[in-house]
């Protein structure tokens, strides 16, 4: 089948989940989390976690399960100003049921508008703070005429679980890179339907390569809490094992990847997006650490665990954050797959850096035994590359220098920064030399040296 | 009582030191450098020593001890060209006694002046060389008729000792501050009576403090050959406990702070006080270490000693210096009390650098149960900060800062740096986190990790 | 003898031993390479070595040995083409033999010209391809007329043996500093008569010092497969004692020296080189390490030696290089003479480089009891530095440097670059301190610390 075909034919996957996981009423517990799992494992074998209401989580605890059945707001006159149904937006995530009639000035307290953009519905939560309210397009609210209104909410807050999964594509090694993202967002596309979509893909992708170097760990958990709670029973796992990783946040949407480095700001997975940003590989741009902003890499990268994970974003500080106005007009599908696609090159080429050895490290290689030097010096060397594994002088330079810095204390990407390459031109090389049994490795990081 | 009042009342104590030490014929031994000591004790409390003369001192050796009572010259009309009595610099620092009738040609081999300042008085020595000798002002010199004139110097060099003495003013931890100033300089004021003054008065402000984290040391001697003579009693002792030190000389005068690095050029002291300076929270420059030029750090920063002291001052490389135009018309009190105000500023910032620990470093602390964080979640933050302890984004982004780093490995000044705030805002954020418990320190390198 | 005398005996010296080896037809085997070993032992004690056909050395087999006697081509008119004895480079270096009448078309596949070049006749070898072939001017290959031509090459390749030679010059450590050079290029003057005759010269003038702080090792081998097979026999040697090292390659000409730094890019010579060059005490350019061209750095510098040893040039990447027009014009022998001069220079000021020790490093030395320091301290030093072995205050300060960083952990190139010095300055400083017996060294790296 042709790669066109086959990009098409994922495109509408991607749009087939997208669909499904839309109009769920996700929150940070609850029967619209576990359908939300329920669906991406038909995409990634996922296992599934509860944690009950109440357990301590590090400095946290499990709140209280939300559900809600319906809701809504009756005007004056009769008529519904907001419905549950219509958009689940309109409801304050995590409300507390409420059945009371009450006049406006007493109404606003419970209405949660953006002025500046008055036709959003916004995005607003209570977790921790119990409350009730609704939320509504900013016109809406003040053409709301006096008078008595009937707010209903039917919701309940009981003791439950909160929920959480992960699924694990083993590889050679038993060091792990992590790709977290978070599945309790309502109805919103960027923030945050992008991060589980594009992960669930690309586990499909990865799935199909003919090896794996590193064994891959997906995780899809609420944001916060809920990776407060993976933490607190899988993060010594996790210090053990994660080699580098990723949290997917934000990204859909037509603009580059940006990059938050994690804490350590040098881990593997810095350095290669920072290299292939710069060498336009990849479009993208780099962002700080900080602990400040962002998303759940702020709990890989607390203190305590300092984990080597970074933050993968497109669409990012934009207007239609955590409101209506993020759909999927805003994002497209052709932008997941495009992360789909970006993500899979860095991994891919991830996957090739390392240290490596040169089985004959003691003087230069006699190249021309293994077809890779010319065998006549002359100054005319039109023809030295006819028939070579290496086309050219600049391929041959690529070759000495992998085999002098083939020592297990240079990476690959020190080689190509130090001689300004692309990683992709020396993965070549070192599929050459390697056909040769010249070089051995990927190794880790002092893992063998001469 | 009111700041001001105490500012007016600690200006006026200044000046009655000032006025009481100015008139002391002072030298690196004997009954002026002694006199200097007793007056200073009122102030502090320090402990005095004595060397004998002979006294092998590294690789020095305690000259004889230097006792001046009368000076005069007198000209071929039998008028005086200058007195002891008028100012004590008229007479060579260590002056041999004479009593000679000479002419002038031959008196001129005996006569210091200073041609470009034709009227100032200049400050000279000789303390190893035997030699006997008269400064004067250039206009008197060259007005000097021909004729006899008769040389008198009524001063003794006996085997006598000489003096220092210290003060130790406990703290916290047995880790040391010093501040060493020096006392054998005669009549002048920036250099150097500056020092001495300013220490002093700096020990009345941190007795005051209601805690110390260091203990301080205060150290007065004459300059090389009694900061020689402490380093060989007390060398060992330092390098033990001396955790940064400054040496304060030329600290008067209209003129910015500047601060010449230790020999290690990055110790705790080197690295804030250059910070201070950048930032502008006090106005100021950095000058390299150098052992070329400067005074008793030269000792302290020699390099089998090697301990961890600066150099600061205030006016510096000035026209007036070592004449008797520096005096207190040059310097004025306020410029002293400018310096104790911002010695004490800085020592108060370094008392809260250090390295911290955050008491809950897996995940991040779920802030909004200590009241540190908004408890909803909305794109409207307009009323999320009222009745909590960070007033504003801003703040709350450096409490985020510094429980991040809170490690034990990231000092409070490497967070500041890091995001480009100022130490003494962070300051406030510890003061925060330690009333809720979360943060305990700080402690020194190294001392404590997660 | 004036020194300008000699200089004019050893230019005439250095004419005579060029003019001994231009003619030689040398190769990376053979009688000439034989020859060449042989002259220059007149000039230092050569300790010859041979390995033998077939031997492996390293990832390399030594290849037979080619020996040629005489060799034509005669055109269709029965004229002479080219001949050996007009010039070795007329023959393809490592022919087999031929004699063979052939025409034309099938001739021109056995010639080599440089079109772009139609006066020279180019240097082309075949080491380890079987190949016959003749080497002319492109202007005389274009006028060959079609026709017979009768190819003659008596030449041989037989199971011989590979030469080589080194020369040690003893010091007083075992420690050695490698000059290494090759000895296979035929009639050509800069590629590669320079390197061993600058060698040969170098031996020479060090031989010639009252004392020695290294031990020097003249090395001269083949270039490639006499260095393999040298590394194969001494490369365990050499990784024990090589403490820094030069390949001498293309050193004559008309052009500033160029160094191409080690490998490790930061060893001794690397560090004072790079010194000299940009304080202009020698006119020169500093090149990158690459693995991708050179000469014989590049097997010293493979991973498994990693050897710090850098590469000195001259003229370098220059049009008439590899052919004819490589001569004694082009080069000049003067040039070979400042090659001479300025790589002694260089080795000069290497040996005072090091570490030393300040006999007294606590406290400042009281440096007038060693005529080092002024005795009277006013603010007019015009006098001071009369009778002082140190001439002003600049070399004053330099003193205080040199005692102040004497600790062991700082070399005088460390405190050269710091305080902006020359090297040959501080070289001064040194020998003074070290005359007051004030100064010990200078040690190695780590070698002794206060």
């Amino acid at each position: 089948m042709a790669e066109n075909d086959q990009k098409t034919i994922e495109l509408n996957e991607l749009e087939l989940l997208y669909d499904r996981l839309f109009p769920i009423c996700r929150s940070i517990t609850g029967p619209g989390l576990r359908e939300t799992l329920a669906i991406l494992s038909d995409y990634l074998p996922l296992e599934s976690f509860s944690v009950k209401t109440g357990t301590k989580v590090l400095n946290w605890q499990v709140p209280q399960e939300w559900r809600i059945n319906q809701a809504w707001l009756i005007g004056p006159d009769g008529s519904k100003i907001v419905d549950f149904k219509w958009n689940n937006l309109h409801i304050l995530n995590y409300s507390q049921p409420v059945d009371r009639v009450l006049d406006l000035e007493e109404l606003k307290k419970h209405l949660y508008t953006v002025p500046v953009q008055p036709e959003a519905v916004p995005y607003v939560t209570s977790y921790y703070q119990p409350r009730w309210g609704f939320c509504l397009a900013h016109h809406s609210f003040e053409s709301l005429p006096h008078g008595e209104y009937h707010a209903y909410i039917d919701s309940q807050l009981i003791d439950g679980e909160l929920n959480y999964a992960h699924a694990i594509l083993p590889g050679e090694s038993k060091q792990e890179i992590l790709i977290s993202t978070y599945v309790d967002h309502p109805s919103m596309a960027n923030n945050e339907l992008s991060g589980p979509i594009t992960a669930a893909f690309l586990y499909q992708r990865l799935l199909g390569w003919p090896k794996r170097r590193f064994t891959y760990r997906f995780v899809f958990v609420p944001e916060t809490i809920g990776t407060i709670a993976y933490l607190a029973h899988f993060g010594p796992e996790l210090k053990e094992k994660i080699y580098s990783g990723l949290v997917l946040t934000c990204i859909g949407g037509k603009a580059d990847l940006t990059y938050k480095l994690s804490r350590r700001e040098d881990t593997p997975l810095d350095r290669i997006i920072r290299h292939l940003f710069s060498t336009e590989a990849i479009s993208g741009r780099i962002r700080p650490f900080t602990p400040t902003h962002g998303s759940d890499e702020r709990h890989y990268c607390s203190p305590g665990f300092n984990l080597p994970v970074g933050q993968l974003a497109r669409l990012w500080g934009y207007p239609e954050y955590h409101t209506s106005l993020d759909n999927k007009e805003l994002i497209t599908i052709e932008s997941l797959q495009q992360s789909v696609d970006e993500i899979e090159k860095i991994l891919r080429l991830f996957e090739t850096d390392g240290y490596y050895l040169n089985k004959y490290p003691y003087g230069e290689i006699k190249l021309d035994q293994y077809n890779l030097y010319p065998d006549l010096n002359s100054r005319d060397m039109s023809d030295a590359f006819i028939n070579k594994a290496v086309k050219d002088r600049n391929q041959l330079n690529q070759l000495l220098v992998v085999l002098n810095y083939a020592d297990g204390e240079n990476s690959l990407l020190d080689m190509a920064e130090k001689y300004n390459y692309k990683i992709a031109e020396l993965k070549y090389i070192v599929e050459i030399l390697q056909e040769q049994k010249l070089l051995t490795g990927p190794f880790l990081k002092g893992e063998k040296t001469i």
